[in-house]
């Protein structure tokens, strides 16, 4: 199933697509597609629900995320074109919540902001509360895949005395969606290609099977220290091709373009603009 | 005014101390204290409203944060404990709000854990939308001030690869609370005393005249880089004294008792615990 969160800012209904990939009204069934309602997703025909008509904007598919967790440096050759080592264990760092953004509303850089970034990533939404969770069980807790453009403003993240979250908080720099695509769906989450283009021109290339840290082996690591709730959400690293990484490095301007796309869940374009 | 969040987990109401320090219940007033209500927060006489009977438990005063900052290093003479340089701009790291624990409730150290300390901080919670707001103006955004523990695993936090929020977030490792105490009742932010007891020794002893960024500073620092939304909480970096700057360190164990106050903003009282 590809569940979807569709109108306006703020005032978003729950959504599913049928098989010509059309919104079906899920609103009749549940109240939202949130860290409530993701434990028990509706086993149902999408035929049977009403059409949704028009083409209306889409929010990110739940609503109420808790936390926005992040993995670093999760693909070898990304690590090698930051110039990092490879992690002896996953890297987390948190992204603001209020930087959540529909995967296809503007991106606004900040005032003077000179060195944002892109980063498509599979988003892993969590479905139960997940504590101590051991790898082989880790996948049972997840309830759906998402793709989300981990935008990163470098200086803020790198040259603002260290810590990463500056960089990586600012508002509309998580774009998350269109659907949540249920695990039977997705299929193996260890072997999805992504990409992402900016103003039509390829700039990153992968494949979840390059991680460093596979998905089950975040869950269970992050879940050692700490409640997975339902609706939570990791990003679990973007492959390599990013802005930063580019001889010379290339950064976004307004007026840019991103779309971002994972095999099977879905497509993001985003334009970018600037703050007043 | 100083107000509160009383009952069981989950099902807190709000209330507002009365002269006596008594609670009285405001939830004929207010649905609750959280980011809708307290841009607005009632000027009233609390010895009109119900008494509380008993001695309900406290919760963190707001409910609904949507984002739990955190200044690192920002005492002078803490960083120098820490073996650190005085930071050039506040450093910012995020806490999970699923850490948020009332300011009496227990905190429970992880399975395996060896390096839990303490840290007392000045809370700022924030009451309206902020974003690019000037130095000059930024307490105008504070709707109040409490006291935090910003409890912190340090090998989660420092051996873990390096960015700090997993030694941050850990269930139980956010006490806030007892009070959200109003700014005209709170003073100057910036000459605050703070004090934190383990087992009865006194650990931690400062003032918030020593912060090296103040909060105004910190307010118009963030919301260049995202907005601070109503029900925001920064917690404004610890004095000197954490247990990993006793000399050899000190970290807490089980049965262990932490006390902590700031002058005018009340005293929590955490029993340590572990993880079953």
């Amino acid at each position: 199933m590809r569940f979807v969160r569709y109108g306006e800012v703020g005032a978003e209904k729950p959504g599913v697509l049928d098989r010509e990939g059309r919104i079906r009204d899920l609103s009749g069934v549940v109240d939202d597609l949130s860290g409530a309602t993701l434990g028990a997703l509706p086993q149902l025909d999408p035929e049977t629900l009403p059409l949704v008509a028009g083409d209306p904007r889409l929010g990110v598919p739940v609503d109420g995320i808790g936390k926005f967790l992040c993995i670093g440096l999760n693909y070898s050759d990304h690590a090698a074109e930051a110039g990092m080592d490879e992690p002896a264990m996953p890297i987390l760092f948190l992204k603001a919540t209020s930087a959540l953004s529909g995967p296809n509303d503007p991106v606004s850089l900040p005032r003077g902001s000179v060195k944002s970034d892109w980063e498509v990533e599979l988003g892993v939404v969590i479905g139960k509360p997940a504590k101590y969770v051991s790898e082989a069980d880790a996948l049972d807790y997840v309830a759906g895949y998402c793709v989300v453009n981990d935008v990163s403003e470098r200086e803020y993240q790198i040259e603002r005395v260290g810590q990463w979250t500056k960089g990586k908080s600012c508002d509309t720099f998580g774009p998350v969606g269109p659907w949540l695509v249920t695990p039977d769906e997705a299929g193996d989450p260890q072997n999805l290609a992504l990409t992402l283009d900016v103003n039509g021109d390829r700039k990153q290339v992968g494949n979840t099977a390059s991680m460093i840290f596979t998905v089950a082996q975040i869950i269970s690591h992050l879940s050692e220290m700490m409640t997975l709730h339902p609706g939570d959400i990791i990003a679990t690293g973007t492959p390599p091709g990013v802005g930063m990484g580019q001889k010379p490095p290339v950064y976004l301007n307004e007026g840019d373009v991103m779309e971002l796309e994972i095999a099977g869940l879905g497509r993001q374009r985003q334009e970018v603009r600037r703050d007043p």
